[in-house]
């Protein structure tokens, strides 16, 4: 009895043109994060349970994907367990291990692991997928990549400056104008101090974050409805409506920020960053934005998250240095700072602007049609010697109506046909097709490889 | 409190150094496929368990991993089935989904979804982990790799042909020396035949399967015991005790097999992949084994199985013909055939015969010292430089010990040492020392590309 087949919501098969793409755009990051110096790791998808519960919050633990003890699951479950109201303490004792929810805790995870055998400061980075119970939806999947680099056991602002510059490359290479919007966390614990209320950072950082989406009277209206006394939101306006070039901006928020000793901490890392960037050179759009606040339960100085400019999508890269990765494993100390490029995002936004180089969607170089048995014997010597010099090559493997082999060859978008027939083979010839121009030439078949290159 | 973080048995973390020699095969093993005109896909970690049940025998389907369904999963369980008794059943009412065991069923669970955009003959290969729940031991893993690559909608040999090349090619390129033997389906339902015994292919294929563990005379005890009659058993013993050359081989089963009509399609079979090959030369050993039974229930037409001639460890390589894949989710009549690269013995192989290239253990080409801001800052700039013109470059975070800077390049077997110190800034130079001979020389920044390419 056949089974009408589907795959789980959320999740995506990736054809071949999907992958060349998606290739393209993951080849361009790995490039990029050897150049400067990152080593690729990678950990399991599955991971224990106690090391990801706890780590993303009530609602992260929620989705995470738990997946069911092997044998006879209920052994050691009390059967009143087993009852609508105690689910979530029931999948605790069903379940030993879940799919990993991020990269990030299983990095620290294997930081500590490994940490006699890692050179610090160590530099890694890991593309590999993450899986999330979350409701699907437009752009929103339950399995996706992440690619993160990382720099783990070193506190100097030049990791920030470089991991800004990769930022800067990786998306001069992919042509996609944006703008990296910088933060750092230490600014909004002077903020929260210059008002008087340091308690509540959270609460301020939640509000201000909106001002982009809901404007400066909602913010303020906002902030006072979250306890800010009136004084206070008085006087965090001004920071909020900063403008002028970035260091316009940043001696505005020094002079603002004025006694507040964690704020200028803040205001001189910025500043460090801005100018080693600037010093260094970068194409895309810097721009300091005080209102950044991405993540803020985790970082702990620099904050960064990149815009594409010319596609509406929210934002496509982010990243931000944490002072306690690995405390909760028991190694505490050890300061990081990594970002993370939003392959599905940046995949998006390529696809909006068709952005791909045409030869991307070539699969094969060179297809070599299938006119008969002795034929088609001269056609996999030809393609043998071709791949030795590095093209590929295929030879249609049934002798087929010539329409439906060239079809093929249009389809795939292969950019040469070479035809062996009964004529040619009698020479030691082929007719090589050029499938762009439809020029065709008849010449030797060792001349083949100097010809397609 | 900090708790001792681990990973669940059977799964591993990789390292840079492990992560650099898998991607040295992996990377060999897709520009093989790539040469020969194979295009990649993906299919989700996760596939609905109503495409993978049923797929790999009883005992496939306890090493399944299943995913516990979100939210209240209890919802529509009948109370009655929670008891350790029914754990079977219940474990299908509590998950939907589970983690893919193989690449071969959600490949054709692909063909069937995908079928009206894909061009066939479809030749795809898929480098993804898979999962099992077997009891881990040396060698066996929960999560690891398989690498497969199949031609589905063609029957024609010449397939089979540039499968072996490829094999051939990818064992050659790893400086494996490799013994690939070759079977065919046809050839061991004729030799059930003609013992009068077609329906005890399975029983016979198993038996003859372990002549090289336990030799002729068990196998012939064996025989005896599994049913087959003492004439059948003489009958059959000179097929397993074939010798000569391959071309003798073939002609001697032809022989013993004459009149059986399957036995002899199975020859034609074998005859014109092994005159294919060896027209278009291949290096590895390439053997008719009789006795290769592998995967039967499975194979319709060829069987291929690789060996390591250098490490004892099981087969590195396997594949063959099939002719319903995608039968059983409704599209029947489909043909194809694939080989699967085993990446975690091959892996195993490497490193016990040490075959990696000493470049693959480089994480870093250059890496700069940093001996203070200023000196930083114009390493930062030549490091920049160096990136572009495609070299791999760091620069060492913090003005550390020059004792510890150097150490970390021992360490991460960094070929050189880029030196920018105060008297080299005054100059616009830097000291560049080969680590590999230990010499130092003194050059111009703007030289430092051609120096160490």
């Amino acid at each position: 009895m056949a089974q009408k087949p589907s795959i789980p919501k959320g999740t995506r098969d990736f054809t071949p043109v999907e992958m060349a793409r998606r290739n393209y755009i993951f080849d361009t990051i790995k490039d990029v994060f050897r150049l400067y110096g990152f080593s690729p790791i990678e950990t399991p998808a599955m991971e224990n349970l106690s090391t990801l519960m706890g780590k993303y919050g009530e609602e992260g633990d929620k989705l995470l994907f738990k997946i069911l003890n092997s044998g006879d699951f209920l052994r050691d479950v009390d059967p009143a367990l087993m009852t609508s109201e105690n689910v979530t303490r029931l999948a605790a004792k069903l379940c030993e291990k879940g799919l990993r929810y991020d990269l990030t805790v299983p990095f620290a995870r294997f930081v500590v692991m490994h940490r006699n055998d890692l050179q610090f400061p160590f530099k890694r980075y890991q593309i590999q997928p993450v899986w999330r119970a979350d409701r699907p939806q437009k752009g929103r999947y339950r399995e996706f990549y992440q690619c993160d680099a990382d720099v783990v056991g070193s506190d100097s602002l030049l990791n920030e400056i470089e991991l800004l510059e990769m930022i800067d490359e990786v998306f001069r290479r992919l042509k996609v104008r944006v703008t990296i919007k910088l933060n750092n966390r230490k600014v909004l614990a002077g903020i929260a101090e210059l008002i008087g209320c340091p308690d509540k950072i959270i609460n301020i950082t939640v509000a201000i974050d909106k001002i982009d989406k809901i404007g400066l009277e909602n913010v303020r209206a906002e902030l006072l409805e979250r306890g800010i006394p009136a004084e206070g939101v008085e006087r965090l306006t001004p920071l909020l409506t900063l403008s002028g070039t970035t260091a316009e901006r940043l001696s505005a928020l020094r002079e603002l920020l004025a006694g507040v000793e964690i704020g200028q901490k803040g205001i001189d890392e910025l500043t460090e960053v801005i100018e080693g960037v600037e010093a260094l050179g970068i194409e895309c759009d810097l721009e300091l934005d005080v209102s950044l606040a991405r993540g803020l339960n985790y970082y702990t100085g620099t904050i960064i998250e990149v815009k594409a400019r010319d596609v509406e999508i929210g934002s496509i890269t982010g990243g931000g240095r944490y002072d306690n990765l690995t405390g909760v494993f028991g190694m505490p100390g050890i300061s990081g700072v990594g970002i993370s490029f939003g392959a599905d995002r940046i995949y998006d936004v390529l696809n909006a602007l068709d952005l791909y180089p045409a030869a991307v969607e070539e699969s094969v170089k060179v297809m070599f049609t299938n006119l008969g048995k002795a034929e088609a014997a001269a056609s996999l010597k030809a393609a043998k010697a071709l791949r030795a010099s590095g093209i590929s090559a295929e030879v249609y493997p049934d002798a087929a109506k010539m329409k439906k082999q060239m079809s093929r060859a249009n389809e795939l978008h292969v950019p040469y046909v070479a035809i062996i027939g009964e004529s040619e083979l009698a020479e030691g010839k082929l007719t090589l097709k050029n499938m762009t121009t439809g020029e065709q030439s008849l010449i030797a078949i060792d001349e083949l490889s100097s010809a397609v290159k």
